[in-house]
């Protein structure tokens, strides 16, 4: 496949996986969303779901849809690491594609909360974002597009990332194993979205579970670029550790996934 | 396939679809129902296990159940632009009998429910169901038939209605693809139903997703014939934005499809 | 098959669907239960995969665990109806025997809940179940055994037992044509389950959802007879809907399939 | 396949299993969790989950991951008698790790919840764990490591033990028979997760379902070794029924197999 069918495939495919992972949280956080308060359950299988379907329309290109996916795959040796930049650079785009599709499909609902005396009062600090004194919470809207800790503690945040995306790429590595090297395939891309809904579930609780690294950057790029009133600080001294975490997580994963079922 | 086959294949698979999905609605908003209050997760799933009863069942004929999907599988060239009308109609038609079938599985419930003193007073405003100084909100029994956006807004409305229904009809032609164009089959159709319940749980918020003319016009036409007593006005100032909404996103979704992934 | 052979293997199916089922009931209903008031999404689902699990473990007589489905296939000619005796006596005493291993896998909760005073109180009329003036409601512990009407009106009530019976066995006989004849295999199982899961979502408000004349009957019968104290009236004036409600629909859902998919 | 393949596999498998189990008891306990409160739907769906991906990740020895699961297939002849202890062991380690990843997970919430006033008034009692005089409950955070009882009666907590693993077992023990012994690969995978979260849903409510002797005794002794302040007592007088009773079942599984469907 050519690099500029890899581009567009992983582009769109990316863009699908935030428009509706940024989605559900923006569903679930405004008063004025059908979905206000559907809680965590909601959460979970939304991004599943999300991942279900950028896996699906990005079949085309493998659907990695997440740099650690690449890499993890790139050390299995399903890729060749000279796509590797192709895939980063297609993820990276789609993510901040999806990020303003989320504003877009909320324009009114950012707007309304965004004035709510009550929700500016409850959410702001000085900064914009962070009160030391409370728990460590995400600004106003930051949580749409981007993740935050419940405790703010460096090693256990990046332990949380890791441990989750070893998960994450371990079971897609092995799902190739399991399909003779075609590919996950329509059961697997279902399984991969059931396993993010599980992941969600279990080990998102500490830091919302990004496990993706563009997931994290590409939205958190586009909450400081967009104009919104009150929308507080992007968090940039935590933006490092979902980079890392799920980085060192697909390496690791490769590295598992060779030693014990290659 | 003769179109009398599709007509009665579409017909009776749509008519399950409005069936189950204005039946989940119904069933979480009426007090004397089992699963009052179960909230957008069972909403979400409702609608997704609607059309995955409903696709079934119109199997033979593609199940599309959606002009929406008509259009974008015509773009594709999956099917003929003269079979598009015979669709159409049997669309149509299915919907306005799920409609009623609602009102009959729930006829108790709407009649303890429109005849609530309590109810009226909460949702009806003097022509029967906008209230301009608040949210607006469907009437007293609106939103188990058809859509209603949170905050009105034409463009934003229908952009959201555009950009959901751009993600529905994409995943549906790239599952084409992905099965060597022999339909989408039993996987398929459990696939396009989990992304119906992500496109629910994070594009819903907004609008209701529509995301299919038929899902909206059908039910709207039938409540405002069905003789319920007090039932409040079928806000028929929305009504285009669910039927053109979903048929330009049918169209992009068409477009982008041959474009990126054809 | 033999006929014995069909006999056990329905009886064991049956058994782990109303195990389940009923299970679930049971676990949102009882105080001293972990899913205390887990609400109608768990038991949507809990009837879903009892389904799911009753189907797969009773695989190899076709996993029919319900009259209705038996009535359905023989008059599509699936089987023969020199069988249907056979299945018919399965499906019930598979039945009886789930309704016993809920009482004994819930045996505390059940001693603890029907001698809590304040139980007794919020839920007991003078013949031990019904009151008028308020909405009906199954007795202390009925609901965990049959279902019961949230309004009691034998027209709408029987009509929305034949319309959600004829959704799920139009879909199990369509599922047979996909598959070619094979049987709905591991694939068609989780669809059904799904289907449940939908129709208890969507079309169990009013009623219950019994889509299945020895799941409400058999357990009835047994929470008749079993020693339960304080249990109140088994509501017999209501037994023959779910009883009739399903056969009716599992015929007519044979002829639609005849009509229109044959 | 090697003794030392298997032994990696299953220990890989069920780290994974235990860590996102233990992981969403965790995520819905913790105030200071994403998760906190979800209820339990979530639950039952984390659980079903966690074994979806240890199962997938541990496909090359079969993923048993539960020595209820081996017995029940060296009974029913899938495996090697010889092999048993080779899967216990790793099954046991597995779980043993998994608990204390899931302490890294989870380490800021271990402590904070632990050192709360609040917790730790409301659920210690003299000896650190039970109080006689209301329903028994598991310590601070025993819970997120081992199962207990709501109420506490060893004939029918291990009654409802056996049950449970006896539907499981059968359950996967069916699903190889109509694979036709090829293992229960992708979708068998699926199905044998979503019966988990079924049994969660439904036959939960008593004890919480260890229905695995290692998912129990192995976080058991993780919890009496780890560091945890307040911690309070490991439960040790119930530790057997968690252990027996789904050893027995596997057992009553198997034979019901044998008698029924072989």
């Amino acid at each position: 496949m050519s690099s500029s069918d890899i581009f567009l495939s992983e582009t769109i495919g990316t863009a699908v996986l935030i428009l509706m992972g940024g989605g559900v949280c923006a569903a679930v956080t405004f008063k004025r969303s059908k979905a206000f308060n559907a809680g965590w359950v909601a959460i979970a299988f939304g991004w599943g779901f999300a991942v279900l379907t950028g896996a699906y329309i990005a079949a085309k290109s493998g659907a990695h849809l997440n740099p650690a996916v690449t890499i993890g795959l790139a050390i299995k040796g399903a890729i060749q690491w000279s796509q590797v930049p192709v895939y980063f650079a297609g993820e990276m785009l789609g993510a901040m594609i999806g990020a303003v599709l989320v504003w877009v499909v909320y324009y009114g609902q950012f707007r309304a909360h965004l004035t709510d005396p009550e929700v500016l009062a409850n959410h702001t600090s000085e900064e914009g974002m962070v009160d030391p004194t409370a728990a460590p919470k995400a600004g106003p809207v930051l949580g749409i597009f981007s993740t935050g800790p419940e405790i703010r503690n460096v090693v256990q945040n990046l332990a949380t990332e890791i441990i989750a995306t070893i998960v994450l790429v371990l079971a897609i590595l092995t799902l190739g194993l399991s399909d003779n090297g075609k590919g996950v395939g329509p059961i697997g891309t279902l399984l991969v979205a059931l396993v993010v809904t599980g992941i969600g579930l279990s080990l998102g609780g500490p830091t919302g579970y990004a496990i993706n690294p563009v997931r994290d950057l590409g939205p958190r790029i586009v909450h400081a670029l967009l104009p919104l009133p009150n929308k507080g600080g992007s968090d940039w001294g935590y933006a490092w550790i979902p980079v890392v975490g799920p980085l060192v997580g697909g390496v690791l994963a490769g590295g598992i996934y060779q030693l014990a079922f290659a």
